[in-house]
């Protein structure tokens, strides 16, 4: 038997734990790209690298194969196998990972080389990150804001329904879906905006998307390029800012009072924005409804200015008196405005399904950029929505929860009435999940907020959403997520942590 | 009483089947809109109306309520409603739209006035629609390409843990989540690509998205500037050229041959680009996997260019003589390359989870990126696969139907032999859920497959990849949602559409 042409392996003792065939697979390879192994070598024989590792024989013809077809060895049966020969000079150096190193060299995950990734200019606005989500501590603390009570929610309703739907749902609701979302959830969100909302609307207007912030992504991306001007409350979401900044637009802060976002000061600066981003059922962070005036002139503006609307309609679906208003999208005669509803606050935060009432001119366009950038919306809770919606499930949720934040709201305002007299101002509040509270002119909100944090109360400035303008001092107190004691228990605190600050 | 200063409201008949309450609203809504009640005009008394519309006083006051809290109406209890008298000259005209008008005038949804809402220049590249998703008609026919068997998809399984979860999994799990995706999966991920593809990596490598489109989106937005190059295999996956153009970026087509991409030509044409986008598991539509010698010397390029390199793994796991090759990215020493995999194809396309393991340098910018364009991905699906992985259901599925597929390549296999032979050239099938076929040279293959669909038969063209280079005619065969039955009927039926053309 010739053995001339063959070479020694030299093999790192196995890891504990390895299987023999992966570890046999690594080190091979690992002599090949370090060069320990030259390009046309002849490997041992398959039997005697099988004595040598004490391995079976089908093993290492098992490891040869795999080598063989990632390209590493070539050969043929009874003439050997060798190292391929067309094996680049340049290739990755002595410090070839294997699973045996990962334990020891963290560096390997991130890169050993720490050569820098170039963002581009575009990457560097979108990946700002105060906007950042991160898994929030459960439960909830007062005076969290934009968040719903995910306990009051009927998870076992959801979960009959989605049980029924995994035994009887078609097996096409696997196979695809459509990129402006599942048909019948889409009907039975227009018909419920036409009954509640007055919206004119049928299913093909309506895109479900997994969050408002997508609909948002899309539509800058759609109807935005660098340069453009696009109006913008201040304060206003932080949210919504940051990713029409994102696109390169020249974001035009727009000041705010208590009819909302002041239409004519817009005009005045940025007569020819392409868009207009406005929260006319709620003005965050402030909680005034926009003014029916200021509706219809910035109706009228945008169809001077062939400009687009975005009605981020967030959480007015809760009002205490009376029914919810009217969204402005109601008053859209020329199909002017795109309307973003959510359903993370009407139900639950990592349901992740939101929605856009479209114009019928843009229902295309938007169809066609999901479909290039994400395809569609999770399928399975869609239907499950929908069921939830069909059998009133949706409505009665709503309804009941409408009581009970209302409930919690009037517990903010005693509470605030009976602790926070003159250290916080707190208008009436008649929708929403949170509402503002306003500290003496010259406070500063941020560090109220880092020393209320220290207290174990939750807050979030105004400065967190202020943008160029000035802008009130104050906190926005969430009162949803939280118990009517705890409210009550988070009020002398948050008194506490203020008293020392006012006396000064 | 003084009735002088009161005017009669004209009252369109009520629909049948709407609410009193809701005609009274959008009847005295649209009298104000439309200048017929003019601003400061008095509304007749609420027992007056109430007697008029025969409708009960309560229902009056609440509408004049509703319509006082939109800023319709203004008034005090006693001195009676009047129209508000802010309202601006320039409001929407006759047409105001009610309930009532949305069955006669679809218009209304579109919008009345037909003016152009203008795309940005990036919309018009966003919004190209030969990409748009539909709904696809089930049960699959041969030989729909992309597409796995989603009937043998142990759903049982898959919606008992769903059920368990519901009734198990914590509150929190409904009221955030994390940019990145559900922690346990990201795990589970690094855990299974260390195993089966050779990818070191951590589950800090891995980002949680809704597909693999979202992963081509985000990682072009953030790495690409307008008029930057970036390589693209051609022919090539069309989604992901379609993606790349709609950053502004200039696709460099990079030829392809039994090698897969060409890198020297990448090299000669575009040294300088920033991004290189690569099937290197199964060359999309041709189906080679990326040589070694290619392989390391696209990485030696993306470091000395600093360029990123995107390793779309769309079906390599199917492997069905031995294990899948090691991924391109179990080379990465120097953390230049972004490796995207997807759920579609081995669990459900409806599914719409995937994900990116990416170089340790990117992870803070796709996070950032992630939760300012989409926030997080569905987070129940997230919990349901990971127990699915974590019970090993996960690979038993991929372990079953890899043997299932193979019977179904060689069933296409053993077809084209017996009846596409001289018509159709079918390489050898190695891996994967579909395969290219070769026509000859001259012929025409989007007609082709225009005649195939027209017999029943689904295919899809080579020319659908192409870019610029000139690209072999052919069809691309989907072999893995249909049985070895449908597979041979398929191929008779295809070679009777194919007989005709050859013979000319």
């Amino acid at each position: 038997m010739k053995r001339a042409a063959e070479i020694e392996i030299a093999l790192k003792p196995r890891p504990h734990g390895m299987q023999l065939q992966r570890w046999l697979y690594e080190e091979i390879r690992a002599a090949i790209l370090t060069g320990r192994l030259a390009p046309g070598a002849r490997l041992p024989a398959s039997r005697d690298l099988a004595k040598q590792c004490k391995a079976s024989r089908g093993t290492v013809l098992a490891v040869f194969a795999q080598l063989g077809a990632e390209g590493y060895l070539n050969g043929a049966v009874g003439r050997g196998s060798f190292v391929t020969s067309e094996l680049p000079d340049q290739r990755p150096g002595a410090a070839i990972a294997t699973q045996a190193d990962l334990s020891n060299k963290v560096d390997l995950v991130t890169g050993l080389n720490r050569q820098n990734i170039t963002l581009s200019a575009r990457g560097r606005l979108l990946s700002r990150t105060p906007f950042k989500i991160e898994g929030l501590a459960h439960p909830a603390r007062a005076f969290r804001p934009s968040q719903p009570d995910v306990s009051e929610f009927p998870f076992a309703t959801w979960a009959r329904i989605a049980a029924r739907q995994s035994r009887l749902a078609p097996r096409s609701l696997l196979a695809s879906g459509d990129a402006c979302g599942f048909r019948p959830l889409r009907a039975a969100i227009a018909e419920h905006l036409r009954a509640a909302r007055g919206i004119v609307c049928s299913a093909d207007n309506v895109l479900i998307a997994s969050s408002v912030q997508q609909v948002l992504d899309l539509s800058a991306r759609l109807l935005l390029d660098p340069g453009d001007e696009v109006w913008m409350e201040d304060p206003g979401y932080l949210g919504a800012r940051m990713v029409l900044e994102a696109t390169g637009a020249n974001v035009v802060g727009v000041p705010v009072d208590s009819g909302g976002m002041k239409v004519a000061a817009g005009r005045a600066s940025a007569p020819n924005a392409r868009l207009a981003y406005v929260t006319a059922g709620r003005q965050s962070p402030l909680g005034y409804p926009l003014a029916l005036d200021r509706r219809l002139a910035l109706l009228a503006w945008a169809d001077e200015a062939g400009a687009t609307v975005i009605e981020d309609d967030y959480d007015s679906e809760y009002r205490f008196e009376g029914s919810p208003l009217a969204a402005m999208k109601s008053l859209d005669d020329s199909g002017r405005v795109i309307y973003a509803g959510t359903f993370s606050k009407l139900l639950f935060p990592s349901l992740r399904l939101a929605y856009a009432v479209l114009p019928g001119q843009l229902v295309e366009p938007f169809s066609a950029a999901m479909s290039l950038t994400c395809r569609y919306a999770t399928l399975a809770p869609q239907t499950v929505l929908h069921e939830f919606i069909a059998e009133g499930h949706f409505g009665r949720h709503v309804r009941r929860m409408r009581v009970i934040y209302g409930e919690r709201a009037q517990a903010l305002r005693s509470a605030a009435d009976m602790h926070l007299a003159g250290l916080l101002h707190l208008p009436t509040i008649t929708t929403g999940l949170d509402a503002p509270a306003f500290l003496a002119e010259a406070s500063d909100d941020a560090r109220v907020t880092r020393l209320a944090a220290e207290a174990g109360v939750e807050v979030r400035p105004l400065s967190f959403y202020a943008g160029k303008n000035t802008c009130p001092s104050g906190l926005v107190l969430g009162f949803a997520a939280v118990s009517s004691e705890e409210i009550e228990a988070g009020a002398r605190t948050l008194a506490q942590v203020l008293e020392p600050l006012c006396n000064i």
